[in-house]
């Protein structure tokens, strides 16, 4: 078994049953909507007791639920660069806005990224007279470059700018 | 003369100078610092005063100050995937959020994208006993998809979610 | 289920049935023919009405159906440069004719896009004694560029040409 | 001496003077602006009276009024899939609309292709209430793929469907 | 059902049988070899009788006749550059000897292309001392570039050399 | 020096003295035409007398002469698939007639390639009502592949088909 | 059936009675054994005898034998660049000796390759007391490269250097 | 000034002065010497002092010292896969032991990555009889996924392993 | 048989039985646990008693196991780059700190490389208030380019820096 | 400076002065001719009194000597697949024979490599009346996979088959 065959077992359950993400998403619970609907299409884990919970909702097996509990192969199945407007439209602001992200975080911050693990993300609508705005808003953790000496010793040289 | 030689022109002078990005985007004014630090790397353009101040600040030609105000190859000279970490987490978040993005928009909004176009971003420090945290926020209009029959006329089924 | 072994299935009835398209785009009705066929190929959605008269004529259960009204993973499967001369053609008119317009379309519009979201596209035969042409028009919306201050105020730049 | 080279020297010349495209192209003349444009961007050839035009208007040596009466490698330097955005546009169009576009025309004129050398373009702005449209209009002859024996003869069964 | 399934099915039948290609073009008719062959490995159409003939000979099914009428998604299939030493080779002619064929081509004829659409070619044993020689000849319409004015007339500049 | 500046040194000379390929290649003799072509754009090499004549004609150094008498890195800058519509044809011609003529060729031959080396080419001009045509025509020695024991010797089974 | 599906089909009886390509190799005889075991790996044709051999040592269908004795789709399967170490550092060989090998072997041989389809290829072990070592021998016919006049005699300048 | 132009200019320096590389991180001091030589190479940044150290070792102008102080685009240059032996044994490791990796780090660390940025490398010698050993330490700080609600509140579900 | 369809089926056996790696690696015993683990995900081989173990804990069959024994085709199924974040941290050290790293074990070692096949690995956990880290140590033989004569005697200059 | 650039220098005097590589290799002397060539060419190093003696014959400058005496980065520049058809045939070898060779090398050594490293390679003429031959032999030591234990100790299971 496959966790892309297993995306599609829970898609046609989904349209069979013609329940929404936002059902499925309160059904399973404790995670934000965005982190479940990931996790069931195969770029997050659940944990067990959530795992269990979709189990019993899309009548899975065991194995299959034991598969929801376990660190995906994240990514894989997306196309890059995405064919699809909707997620081309994402990677088209990373490609022509990044240096100046770059430029502009690592003068504001120093020499860093942000993570993207200890991260967060949310979408909102807001509304607009001239036609209503996707809001996407994320944070995450500032990482300074670890600089160390000859021992492996922090230098701590990332985060103040020198 | 290419937009990416004026690009390593301009960097050296700031180089010389000792400037920062919020020093030279004071200077020409008007813009978000995103789109001025954007449009000096060769994404975006200045309006013509604005690039009138660029040439001032920078001591360009005439040729120079009017390539500034031209609408660049936007995306020239990124690579995708990004070889540098911090641009490759903003490529990563889209590989592995694409898909549940796309999923959620699309309950929400109906079939249609988040502009890239009609699009805005803004970049913050949110203090954190943690460690900072970089603070990414972007709106964008919703675009429904147009359906349109026969004549050309618009359906608006992409609004509507039916 | 995958969207492309629906489509299989489509084909097949089709092939079975001897159907062409014109007639099966009439019997599904509402939207421009090429909206109908796209969406039977896996890159467009049907409305839920159409998808249930497409699930009639085409015999499929309610999964299938459901997904015909879903937003697909467009561009799937179209391999990209096209090995279709057909479909080469076109991708080969963009690379050759692309600079030009894009040279064109800003100089009379400002900065910005044709909307490939907001947009429709209609073929025609053309008579003409040395051999019929193919004629395809499209229209889609002028996007401009949003420029904005610190304060994500759009400034309108894009379409005042300054 | 290479095509690009020359691009690059005419764009210059072009801002130094504060030229626009349409400027340009009337000091040419006999064809389409964007026959003229692509010519110039490296994409097509002028012909002699055209390129001696050109040589004079932007002060062209011999060996440069000749480059531009020759067929040039034509698609040179447009990057594919293009990272511009009003590019890309119109690549995703043949990416999405191309699977439903053949089948189409298929089914309209048989077996073959719109011709993308006995083409023809133009590009127009439609008013509209809600902004202003960009209108592409093109037409190719329908080229019939030639069906033949083992003499080579023309079997014709490409136009007539059979 | 896909193309290559069919095709898959059509050689397996051949090797069954243990027919070969010869014989099966001789039973299907009409067009040339290399036609008839290219249509059973999926690049090519089949005529509705010669469809039907190829029917009675592999024993299809009526949807299966059907696909061999249709115009396939050509070129699919073909991995570029070939791993196939012999494909490889042609491959390889069009690489070397590209370049030299353009500027003769164009010397000779002006600015355009040999169709690949309205094109022949023949396959023949050249017998010779030191080894026999495969011989391909290939003839193909020169098709002119279209050069037109503002109006979408041709002004048939390809043509005469000017 | 590299060779693809020497290339660009020869056709800026052409240029400048508004020679055509057939009056150089019949300055420099000896040679198909399209071989002395290839040799000027970097894809074969002239003899020692050819090469001195080649430099006579265009005025090169020493080093120069000797460079066009050096097998180059043949197919360096010719990108593939290629771009220019010319090149692409017989690009797309391969990769499309290329299954049924491996096919054909094989049941002909037995097992084995058509040599790219052992080759040649020539082109000529069809004179047709409905437009010229463009005729290539190419012979290479059919190499059958050797089949050898243990011993490495050679036990003939390509040519005879068994 | 693909050649793959037969490849797969035959490891899996080579696994299930334990045999080694050796003795799999003698039972089909004739040939080298780097012959036979690319052939049953889909990369070589066996006789008509030795696919008959086959066949009775591997239980195969009367297609599946005659596939054997078909020329397959050479190099199908085969991942380039190798991500296989025992193939890669065969890659990298030709990667960085390809450039050494051109130059000696064309200032031995003139203009021309190393055949690969007039070619042989053997493996031996070679004992070493710090540690065997393996011999890869091949040799391969040298082909000139045929320089031919316009009527496509052949001119022999390959073999002579001049 | 593009960063590896500096990275030539040290090179050469460091040529001409015989100078190896644990001389001049003696000389630049500070941090481990895969820092700085990494720096130099234009993959990491020197810390102020330690720019003004290189540019009095080196000579370089005001702007090139400013240079070594920013972060430069890393990874910029490294062709992957990496063409050179020893750095792509490194490539074929992650390749190959990576999904191993992948089980075991998250069966002993929960959902989560080593950092590539808290992170720190050391190089030693490892005498043996049989061949000295390259031995290469690397730690990463731990970066367990963030599990986060609606509120964007982090449930901290990545450390223990539910 | 696939290997990654043994790959698979273990893996869902796995899940069924709620084992984790440690307890399968204790099972099967003799290598290190990340070589087990290797093995099982099909990029390593087990030797014979080791697979019959394996076999009996997964209850496979005669193939089944014999495969276990094989070497694999290694690296097959692991996209590169790769998707998933916690392998693309250890690519992207490789693709940062490679240039470093060359030039360090070049300076220390002479011309040569860290063998990836007389290799070892093992990871770690490194207890730390700020967060544990993992800790990756490999060692692997320096392997000198062997430098040789016109005999192919082995002239050892790859150990002596000269 | 770049290698390359160096290359080319060496080049440029090569053909001034007339030399051939035996000639030039003759006079840096020490290595078989494939080694030095490979040197010049940027993918080998020389010993530093060979690259004194290459500085001396070439003319070069101190920072030129010492650049032959560093290791390059190897396989640069190469591009691959390899379009020249010399180095093409090498690379179609390791593709069509790379799989039966990783077999009967496993059968006959086990588990491992032939080594690129601990390599050495000749070229020689086969003198054939049917035209003479390319004999390329090369050994490579045979270097087995370490299996290893927990504690990093070498288990050996490489060399003896289990």
């Amino acid at each position: 078994m496959k966790r892309s065959d297993l995306t599609e077992k829970i898609l046609d359950i989904k349209r069979e049953k013609e329940w929404n993400w936002k059902y499925i998403a309160g059904e399973i619970g404790g995670f934000s909507e965005i982190l479940i609907v990931s996790a069931l299409l195969g770029h997050m884990k659940l944990t067990k007791p959530q795992a269990a919970a979709a189990g019993k909702l899309f009548g899975l097996s065991k194995a299959e639920i034991a598969m929801l509990n376990e660190v995906p192969m994240r990514g894989a199945g997306t196309p890059m660069p995405p064919t699809d407007p909707l997620l081309y439209r994402l990677y088209e602001l990373v490609m022509i806005n990044g240096p100046a992200l770059k430029a502009l975080i690592e003068e504001e911050f120093g020499d860093g990224i942000m993570s993207a693990i200890d991260f967060d993300m949310e979408i909102a609508r807001v509304a607009n007279p001239k036609g209503d705005r996707v809001k996407i808003g994320m944070t995450g953790k500032f990482l300074p470059f670890k600089y160390y000496g000859a021992t492996g010793n922090n230098l701590e040289y990332g985060l103040k700018e020198e």
